[in-house]
């Protein structure tokens, strides 16, 4: 059966209890199994402006809730294909538990499920927070083997340490260039003056860091863009949503002007899918009090949905 | 053990599902185990102003979380008790099927939920959702026994029919005074004009209701309010968040200045609870969409917590 | 027939186009055949702080709607009253034009308008725009006998002149006072700091004002509050908004907490309606773009059509 | 005379009653003489995530108030020409009559309205309501030959039937399909998954549908996708405001990333107004509680009043 | 000369540099020479619900401008009184430091702030931030004599520790009562639900706390409230601004249905200034994120104008 | 030493008192020692729309501190260059005193502010307020030598008179060109209907005005629009924030889709910086009431902070 207006109920988008695109939730994280597994990181006080990304697992499961109108997979008329469809099995598993005051234990419990999930054979999808909750995410993949990080921001998140801060929300980038087993990092996006200094980038930079702003990915193309990945790279996904233009991802803490449009990020993505296996996604940096039209948390949705699309689809092509 | 902090969780409000109170989820409705079940009524189609109410299950869900702080009940200290300890079970069945264009089709599913809910032995908390979802709910309870309605609202609600419409907003209490099983509604809290006539009100009070305005509850007294309804009588509580002040109650579609304050409601309820055999509860009309502060949610949540923390109370007290 | 409903619409009050009350819209002025006239007045230039008045009128007509549920009169059930039969002609005649960066002109059209309406023999009901409105009323009753102003307002808006400024909005009260035709002032509702001085205060006294706080206006009853206007004297009301709380009006551009609370403002106006011929109304500073749940301008709808309501209920018991 | 600026009103935007472009305001449906009728169609039952269209027409009407200076007619610069001067007679007819809880009854409201219009020669222009006002509208159209539906939309809004719905706003598209007056279907802008799953696409197109999605128009550009339609057709345009992308109109219920921009869509109805007779309009999905700026607001009345304009324009080419 | 009119500026509200009350601002810690020095302290990391605090100081900056009508003091007609005259030298010095993810370094500079504050002699007002702020005030105390806390709130906030967190704003009463120097807490306004379990009111009645609800203090009275205060005792006042109730305080993290009105917060703080010498004072919680109307910024001005006019009005009454 | 973070204070954006880019503030006029003076202009009489621009330079104000992260200039990483580094003195002198009801006494506040700053030989850059402002701007070159004007606008702003309004909004650009030291003016982003009719187009290009759309520089390309200033002239810009699309710039009084990118006004300006001396910048009509996500002031901080990097820059490479 392909989808079940037929028999039992209609479930439309705004009914129902708001987990991930109205997928089961699984608070047993000793008992998962899927092939994606949906974790909330709702961890803000790493921010250096605008704080809230905390509302953002429950804005971006809500959101996700328009694009469940019950059928059996998403049918997208482009691509003339049938996305994530019922053999692809999506379990929402809650949201880390944090600590207010402390980064540290807040972090380490978002590491332990990122570590649950990956243990469970499951693809991590990690909802923030702030960027800074990509730390301990990183850190889960200690013994993954090899990766290579796909950032996509505004900003280039590679401050060492200032004032003693190490796990803010302008270190994740900084943190991950140092771990063994990232082997570079794509940041794509990056614009405008922010929290990391020059310094920073000559720092990317001399760490392998490859930089690439909007105007430069625009003038090659985003085909050009994912093919500077290296080839063969195993590669992980990091997504703040200020990598995208204010216009239609209002809902941040630190909006940046002149951002990605929504199809040269999708069409990245679909691109990266398609030539790289993605080992994990996080998407952070929705703040739902600065998203009055609830646009930033669909975008999120959307987005998301449709990578995870591509992933799935990809591995069928490969026959994996 | 008290409470969970020492071993697991801390939980915080904002960490986590927004299931009513972070309680459990029980999407089969054959298997409810409970004291107590809240089902989601998403229907807003029998509005005549601003529509809205059918986000008002998740608006309240997730407001409930804010009085979820990992403690084994709520401890009050005005009445040096602690509510909903662990041996009240509530569980959050989700929400009834909604089917868009069609009001009969959409209150049957809710009736079904009710009736699950009442076939289990569980008291039966409906989050609406318009004023019409009320009809389905005094469907179900066709062979409960005979039942008094205690109406907190703004508005009488009394229109027979009107160009045809019999299951709108303004007809749930003219639909309920039609009952056999219904013998009388005390209708709290009305004033202004609204869509029932001078007409409607007498049917009311020839059918049995007892019609009394804010000024006239505080002139005389919540607790003489509460001595007004049948002694001994099994009582059902339809509460329109539009009975309260606009101040603290904004997030609906009709709201009426002059309305209840908070401490009228509570002590009101706490009366009755004690008084009375509470039997089933909906509270309706929350519309998040102008709840701009969330303060609207968050009295639906704490006056529902509060309400079922003195019924269990009271059945305690009583030895049920 | 005493309604429309079973032939003809149902006209609920979110349909149609939005006059006030969903009242005829007349734009001649010259043709003006009614009992009362409602003109706004879109003017905001005269504000010291927070301007967007000139959205008043408009957002006080709309909200006007939600009382039009196509009954014929509104029924009162606390009074068991039916005001504002089909008997009471109620006509919206539009805007005043309004010049920008000119107050003047723009003063001299409201004046305009509301001789024209006293010209017709209808009661002037004029909403702003900002309080300095109230002073081309003032003049348009330069004709028409003695009266006495009833300010409901949290300042006292006595300024003289201040850096040339006559006509702003802290300087209605001391223009009216001016006027051989107004015969006193009694300020109802102020309190807290504001632009009027020490001097200020002191002059209205001087000029015969009765000044009165909402607290000491409650420690005595509306009632008495009612007695203190000398008798027999013709009242011209002038209602800011923001003599209410905030919690119930928001949405103006200097909220002042601590203000009066729904019943006592209506009782009030009730008890003058009954006592005095109400010979002009105006309700002023109404800025909907800090009302964000509408809540204002549903208080102003509610409020105006009750004091019509008693005004002309009055003049019935009346006989006039 | 030109402009009335010397003698009469300045008549700024924000002053007056908000018809449509402050157009004459004409609620006797039997006596239309005009070239255009606007009739507001406040329907939103039909909406499958968020409601509120209904209050699209008021929305509507007081953002075309900004387009209303006072001038005879728009000039527009880069076409040195001006629009909609005073031989162009627009009525504001007011608001179907909507029935809350039945569906049936409000639409057939909605085709009396068209049908009124019709029968005085006057061009249609319907504001919605939700999409599912379509139906009505083109239910009227039974008599008056041939027409070709320019769909610019989201979704496909091709649902046959499911739970028994089939006037929902996901169905209108089908059923337009299915009147033996209308000879086809252009279906521009269709993105994402939603509501219509593939076995809708694969029925639009057996029925003659021409599905084009934004990226598809865009790689051929508008003035190729205007040429697609069938020469000589008679057109009937019919608008959801979710056609554009969310970062301009984000005012609506189910908003879907990657729509088109403002020039696009203008462009297109240039080229197909001045290719084809236009004989109808709708523009549908204008949710303004979600439109904080007021922004998709000005959007809808912006491309109608344009849109109007080169109709006129046209006509006044072609010597009609 | 009394005011600064008729030479230089009106310096309307709107205009100017938003410092608190548009006082001078003196960055230069080592030059205070003020009888009042404001600090803004815009730490929120501590919250467990809605973050946002960190905005505090500017809004309530921003909205204490509206109380700054260029006047030399404040006339208040009920007190016959003008308060804060010339006389009385205010200053805002900024915000203490915040650094982020590390409370212990963010609290210290904020006690830094208060210590520099005490050094100089000047009465320390504190805008927070959360209510941990009050930690490293109250530690600032060390050396200042002994103190008595009236603390006004929603929530003890008298959590020990749990997962280790001391610091954060469920723990700040419980971080004072354990100080030497801190002989004794007035728990007022404290309600239902919160971060504090059962264990903590007895912790703090053991630790000498005196804890009244809101219907307590309603039903004795402010006057017999501040009676209860130790006579002789110096007053340290922290003012919780969800102390208030929501429905004039919607703008912060945790609101709480049942919280106290204006004029009683007023009077009982005008009455312990009266009777008590006052200290010092923090305003904390204000989150203009969730402060649509920014009545709960003007409410918190409005307050603390009103306190230090009342503190220094008694000052002179008692020769100080 | 390059930046303040070893020793001082970390200065995270949301800390501190907000003037522009959290430069010193100078209220003395007659001390200015700067490169560049920042004056705020909130004044919006002028406005035939929505008002609220008298908010904007406290809005820009606060958005400013975003960019403000204590680093020593701002790296970009596109252009590999430092901006703004310690060199360039910037002061914000706070606001030009104004006067409600009377436009001609705050224009002249204005006037002199901008001479004041001229005096002291800085850069002036004047935040307003509503496009008028521009008017007493531009007076003030009056002995300053020849200047051409750069508009960026939605709006020609060309209006001669009109009911004897000649400073309002809609008039500056004619004002302007009047003056005999205005050479000429580049009308760059016009499009659509608005307050200038067809004859101030005529009259515009008959006074030497160059007006193009966005459409038409769009198709030449901004280095091609910027090349069409007369070479060698002195350039005064002038930015009405409603040039840019509302997608990005919703917080403004009169909206107009179709507007300028991001990229697009930068590179505009920076191509026009490289080539001219740019000797006045006023940026106006930021409305902050209608920008509620912050993205409308965030754009205008952007961008000014840009376009005066760019200024110097420029400066420094012409060895001035």
């Amino acid at each position: 059966m392909s989808h079940g207006y037929e028999s039992g109920r209609l479930n439309l988008p705004f009914v129902g209890i708001s987990t991930f695109g109205k997928r089961p939730y699984q608070p047993d994280w000793d008992r998962l199994e899927a092939d994606v597994a949906v974790l909330g990181a709702p961890f803000d006080f790493g921010t250096q402006f605008r704080a809230g990304a905390r509302f953002g697992p429950r804005a971006v499961r809500e959101a996700s809730t328009l694009f469940s109108f019950g059928h059996a997979g998403a049918y997208d008329h482009e691509d003339d294909c049938t996305y994530l469809g019922s053999d692809v099995r999506i379990v929402d598993i809650g949201d880390a538990d944090i600590v207010h005051t402390d980064t540290m234990k807040s972090h380490a419990n978002i590491e332990a499920g990122v570590r649950a999930i990956l243990r469970a054979g499951a693809l991590p999808v990690v909802i923030g927070g702030d960027h800074s909750v990509n730390i301990p995410c990183i850190n889960a993949y200690e013994d993954q083997g090899e990766i290579h990080i796909l950032q996509i921001d505004a900003h280039l998140d590679f401050v060492d340490e200032r004032h003693g801060v190490r796990y803010g929300h302008g270190n994740p980038m900084r943190r991950a260039a140092e771990k063994p087993w990232v082997t570079g990092i794509s940041h794509y996006g990056i614009r405008n003056v922010s929290s990391t200094a020059r310094e920073g980038y000559e720092a990317a930079r001399a760490m392998g860091g490859d930089i690439l702003s909007v105007r430069q990915i625009r003038a090659m193309g985003v085909r050009e863009a994912a093919a500077r990945l290296p080839e063969g790279a195993r590669v992980y996904v990091t997504l703040d949503i200020d990598g995208f233009c204010p216009s239609i991802a209002p809902g941040t803490g630190t909006p940046s002007h002149g951002g990605f449009l929504y199809y040269e990020v999708l069409e990245l993505l679909q691109e990266v899918a398609n030539r790289h296996e993605i080992v994990g996604i996080d998407l952070v940096e929705v703040a739902p009090d600065y998203d009055h039209t609830g646009g930033t948390a669909i975008l999120a949705a959307q987005v998301l949905l449709n990578l995870l699309g591509f992933v799935f689809h990809a591995r069928g092509q490969r026959g994996v």
